[in-house]
């Protein structure tokens, strides 16, 4: 039989050591992507499921201290480290995606790998390599999951991130191949997470499940239990049941997987494609029109109480995650195209300031998103796109701003919005702002930048907590 | 909108009380799922996988004294209670099933009763209401994914498991319809478990997942954690998700659903249809064939050295979950027809000790399993079957010897195995026999009897534990 999909990902974890990603690409890329997500915990902190979670934890799910609630000084098991810091990072919807597998990594990856390396009390290396392992699982299985996986209701970060929080506390641990396997069956049979659940505090939660499961799922195989040695691969695999795509068409993606396993030095693949560090606090199929919105209404001094509508088209497929027309709550104006383009018009910016309460139930705003007319468009499609573009990054999106005069406004959009190491700085000073903590900025950074040089990471993640509780 | 699945199974986990379930046969037929359930609790606390699991308890999954694991005097978190209490009572493939829907209610539902009853030490009654409550709910929800579920490799009594382990810790806990939807959302997204892990330990761990997480998911939302209002229907909802049935279809399941609903007492329709107690510690799917080898070498005195080879037929789908035709370990014998079909030749009986790798170790039994073969016929379903009936139970099952001198003996089986309540008992007395303890058989049984009188469940189980180990 040919080597299998979970074999190969068994082997990379196994084999990727400290050494491999010495590369100063992959741990600048860490490090860009822990300040990110770090940015992300620190302004979710308050967040009301955030908080039901933290004041729960020693009654039900145990007291032993492993591990740190992150940037807090509060210890706790290693599973509800993960679960909380996984929660806690996805909780605002502004942390970091893997476009080509419609998945966030960070949000599961991270909390994973600093529990997993606090219970052993393992180095800063470690984390940086667990890190880069984990990610890499995730994309892989997105990608080879596809955009069917997403259309039929998945939510991939929880559904792929259970199976590549397993990788990542395997790493951290240092699991052999076989045991990589069966933590990997004991993932793949936690793997659950509905889009049906966005605009509740089960999005998150979700996320947070992903990150506990796949860490218990890790323990338990070290520590002796089994599952099955190819769960991912066969027509009853996790691969196969978790996609519409039949079993034969995949057989040619893990060739292509092969290939990408066999391309350059192990851990390094990540870089390319990149992660996008998330510019605007909402779902991430919003940001290319948001981005054009604000665009038009700096480029043009329009007034937002002279429009009469806006029309936005973006390519098929596109608005999949868009659930809500309405929005009378923070979550699930996260996911209206229609609440983010009226808040976008008529405020100028897209900040964490644009889902509170305040802003939501502003009429003027409401009103205008009752004016806002969204739709798919196959036209925006040119030509042949590459296969890992995401679901929300095809085609062109257009915005157009139609005014009571009369007038018309109208801007195309091709490019991908991200943030660069400069605005992920920036992303940090405004959510520790939103924390009222925003003095500690460069301290963070600073301690961010040293993860590499930690030993110890418990006094690493103590350093933190104690610098933004403080 | 009309009621959908969600809300209508939210409405009836808060509503049944505990006067609902004062019917005998429902009393009845609780006392008998006890003492079947507690005979594979027992004789499975010495499988590797409950041992692992158990050793590491305090370490990593945490400290809190909630609960008993069932059948011993250890205490641990109500969370970890659940997780062994499921996994042990599945370990050896004993325990009852529920046919209708592919599924064992009993392994994941009462250890979720006991546990979240203990929490709070509640009444025996209240576990008695709550494990009704939740194989209702498991009957109802593997009635509706049905055998499409099965076929695409999921593994129904974890993945319908987690959502029924909610509404059985919802129903002890009293939770508000709105508290048992959020409950069942954030079940349903941790909804996972995939025929791919059977013969191995991950089949038992993803049954003790279901349990674990159901339990979580109903505390969480409890505790106010939101999430979808309902997560199981539409057409990206758990059921639809979940199966392969177009939504469309389903939607006359749920008119069957409210019939259900509708008919009679609440709590009372588990009675009918029954479940099944199982007789042989091996896949349901085998126990038609067995009791149909048994009674030809009981009709005949047949020497089994003398058998040239032995042909099974059964029905279209009935072998799905026999995924090993040659078994080399405990765990793999339970999914292989060719060898319990050998064992019960051979040894003329199939128990507990027919699972001990001594007796797969044996050359003959080993020789012999080679020479069975194994078929689906469809010629074997006569006429229409009720749409209740279990893939394993569908059409006939056709049994023949053929000895090397030329004799053929034949034999032809239309009806389901199950155990009533004296041949519980004798399982029981097996069992702890097993674990040797079979001196404690008649205390057991009487208190169990004694369950619906408890008024603090901590002291039942402590008694239990303690007539266990001493």
């Amino acid at each position: 039989m040919d080597k299998g999909v979970t074999q190969t990902i068994a082997e990379y974890v196994a084999r990727v050591m400290e050494e491999d990603i010495a590369d100063s690409a992959a741990v600048s890329m860490v490090r860009r992507s822990v300040t990110d997500v770090l940015a992300c915990i620190v302004a979710g902190r308050q967040e009301p499921v955030t908080e039901i979670i933290q004041r729960n934890l020693s009654s039900l799910y145990g007291s032993s201290l492993q591990a740190h609630l992150i940037g807090t000084d509060v210890g706790c098991s290693a599973l509800d480290a993960a679960f909380w810091g996984a929660t806690v990072a996805h909780a605002l919807d502004y942390d970091d995606v893997l476009p080509s597998g419609n998945l966030h990594p960070s949000c599961v990856v991270f909390p994973t790998a600093l529990a997993a390396a606090e219970m052993i009390n393992s180095s800063g290396r470690e984390v940086i390599k667990a890190y880069i392992v984990g990610s890499q699982v995730m994309g892989w299985l997105g990608h080879l999951l596809g955009v069917h996986h997403y259309s039929l209701g998945w939510h991939p970060t929880a559904t792929v991130g259970v199976v590549a929080a397993a990788c990542t506390a395997a790493a951290v641990w240092r699991l052999t191949v076989s045991e990589i396997e069966s933590a990997i069956a004991l993932a793949a049979s936690q793997s659950g997470g509905l889009q049906h659940n966005f605009g509740t505090m089960a999005k998150a939660v979700q996320v947070g499940f992903a990150a506990r499961n796949g860490l218990l799922a890790a323990d338990l195989a070290r520590n002796g239990v089994t599952g099955s040695k190819n769960i991912l691969d066969g027509e009853q695999g996790f691969l196969a049941i978790h996609s519409a795509k039949p079993w034969l068409k995949m057989q040619s993606d893990m060739a292509m997987l092969k290939m990408v396993e066999n391309t350059g030095l192990y851990g390094i693949n990540i870089v390319h494609p990149a992660i996008i560090y998330k510019r605007y606090p909402s779902c991430y199929a919003t940001h290319r029109p948001i981005a054009t919105m604000l665009k038009l209404m700096n480029q043009f001094p329009l007034d937002a109480s002279g429009i009469a509508s806006i029309d936005v088209e973006v390519a098929p497929g596109a608005l999949a995650p868009l659930k809500y027309h309405q929005a009378d709550t923070p979550l699930k104006a996260k996911f209206s195209m229609e609440y983010v383009m009226a808040a976008a018009a008529y405020l100028k910016r897209v900040t964490l300031h644009e889902f509170t309460r305040e802003v939501i139930e502003n009429p003027d705003v409401q009103g205008l998103a009752g004016r806002v007319k969204v739709r798919e468009n196959g036209t925006l499609i040119k030509g042949e796109e590459p296969s890992n573009t995401s679901l929300v990054d095809r085609g062109e999106v257009v915005v157009q701003v139609n005014m009571t005069d009369g007038q018309q406004f109208k801007e195309i959009n091709m490019e991908s919005i991200t943030c660069d190491d400069s605005a992920i700085q920036k992303k940090l000073v405004e959510c520790l702002g939103y924390a009222r903590v925003a003095d500690k900025a460069s301290t963070l950074i600073q301690t961010i930048q040293d993860l590499n040089q930690s030993d110890r990471i418990r006094d690493w993640a103590a350093n933190i907590g104690e610098l933004l509780v403080s």
